[in-house]
């Protein structure tokens, strides 16, 4: 492994750069999505079950609101322990159970995808590795085609899977959001806005040692997506809440030393935040928002709040970036982490 | 507000020390449970959902466990958001919507649970405060009857709910989990056991800057609150991680300065923390064990696993008293923090 500081997260760098081409190749591909919303549609599920870890878990709870709000069907984030370690076996008939994995290489999902289809329920993968043992469990499966990621915190392969996520049950709605064709271009408007808003705000949290993230509704998403990221790179002990959990209680730990980094979009997501924020501000915290106002510190382009997920996690990632290779780690290879990690 | 040092966290204190009783006393009140837990059977859910927040939300995860494997169902938690942010109107025939919250007073789970009841669902509200808002919406209420909670950090109110949750699910399964009659006895061991443990943990953590908790099935619940309650009362950030989760990054983010507590029960839960804890020790984090066995740092008689996350939470909870009071912090008023929170 080099030292020299160039070399310093050079591939998660390279990923994130990426992604403009990843999501419009993706886009391009919706009907192959459709074509599983159409099967996923004649199966009538009464209910949806996500099933992932790590930073498919954050993508899988964006899934969950796109499938409560827009499909109008109670889903729910499975527990693969309750089927791995003691041998749950509840009836699927009615379920459909997306297994997010952007490896599909760990034993839990596979087990637990491979045991809910023989119990009924309809199942997808959603993965950057069609051939993996999870692609071949599954009934169906969403490629990402995202290309290899080599850097073990992922990046290309998240913003694609909510992509997929997206494009799969606006599918089974029947109607795409427009927006959606404009992707590419519009996360590379993002990527170049933020260059220097990046840099700018890595300084301002150059020593900062209590970083907490937070946003509601479709963006929680972001939030625990940021808190993962930041915590696999940079070694900071980062936290994730929803802006209204964190009224019930964590809002106490705020104090003049807390970075918050505030996700607020243009929906009633954003329009939520109002309370908190004046409450983060009331403790004194130091709150950077990213959102779609010029005076945001990180800069997201106007989308439908849906959608913009998929293109709010992209300064944050580079912010990650920043972060650690400014304090001279290396994002590729974060100490003790392996890129399939297997547990069960 | 009085400084003097024996005032600080003097709710607290007296609501942990109440636990054995409450627990004894609910215990004695399993017929109500059962009682509700029969209308649930002839109702024949296929699905549970579960609505809180806060302390409450970590009961839930407790109670999603339960019902998978017990009862064999699938289950979720609720995010009020898409109900009460974007309008979500999903079909909940065959849904048992379980809503947890200590006040009964939070208005987007009684929008949820109102809601719900239109929607199909059976609803059930466990609650400290069965005349509130939510017990009044909720078709069925289980009373916690913990007695009036008055420091802002739920204590004896998250055990009950644990228990009540136990005893409503073993109801419906139709059988109770024997050593439940011993609870409160064993409750008493539990904080007598740890009493010196506590001061003795609360000294290494004195100057911890970073913590997280960790644990797999049943206990993740317990491993959730215990960095909750240490968020709310020591003003650390404090964040919980299954021990599986944290194998897929999160553990490249500790270190030597990182202290962990790993709550390691005895049942397939505690047995699958074999490789997450092997992992945290060759990352040389200081690990300290809540665990049956004598050697742990903090001490938990032994239950059968499903039952644990009730007396598990003791030793923590009497932790983040320690180290809230020993900083000169009151837990029983933490800056900025209410005990009813409204969040819509």
């Amino acid at each position: 492994m080099t030292t020299t500081e160039n070399a310093l997260g050079a591939a998660m760098a390279a990923e994130i750069a990426e992604q403009p081409r990843v999501l419009a190749d993706l886009v391009r591909r919706a009907g192959e999505f459709r074509a599983i919303a159409d099967q996923l549609v004649r199966d009538r599920p009464r209910f949806v079950l996500f099933a992932a870890r790590g930073s498919s878990d954050n993508a899988a709870l964006y899934g969950k609101y796109l499938v409560e709000v827009l499909l109008g069907l109670p889903a729910g984030l499975v527990s693969p322990s309750t089927t791995t370690l003691y041998g749950a076996e509840p009836d699927l008939s009615d379920v459909a159970l997306v297994a997010v994995s952007q490896s599909g290489g760990s034993p839990d999902l596979v087990e637990v995808t491979e045991q809910a289809a023989r119990r009924g329920a309809f199942t997808v993968a959603v993965t950057n590795t069609p051939d993996s043992p999870l692609g071949s469990v599954a009934q169906h499966t969403a490629s990402l085609g995202a290309g290899v990621e080599r850097a073990v915190a992922a990046t290309k392969t998240y913003s694609a899977t909510l992509l997929a996520l997206h494009l799969l049950f606006t599918g089974v709605r029947g109607a795409q959001t427009e927006s959606a064709d404009r992707i590419g271009e519009l996360a590379q408007t993002c990527l170049d806005a933020n260059a220097d808003r990046v840099v700018d705000t890595a300084r301002r949290l150059r020593f900062a040692e209590r970083v907490i993230t937070t946003a509601r509704g479709y963006s929680l998403a972001t939030a625990q997506e940021a808190a993962l990221k930041l915590a696999e790179t940079s070694y900071l002990v980062t936290r994730a809440y929803s802006g209204a959990d964190l009224l019930h209680g964590p809002i106490a730990a705020v104090g003049p030393e807390t970075a918050v980094l505030a996700v607020t979009g243009t929906g009633p997501g954003g329009a939520a935040m109002t309370e908190p924020l004046s409450r983060l501000s009331a403790q004194r915290a130091e709150v950077l928002r990213i959102a779609v106002d010029d005076e945001a510190q990180l800069f997201v382009p106007e989308l439908p709040e849906e959608l913009s997920p998929v293109l709010e996690v992209l300064p944050l990632q580079r912010l990650a970036w920043q972060l650690a290779t400014s304090r001279g780690y290396d994002p590729d290879h974060p100490e003790g982490l392996r890129k399939v990690t297997e547990t069960r």
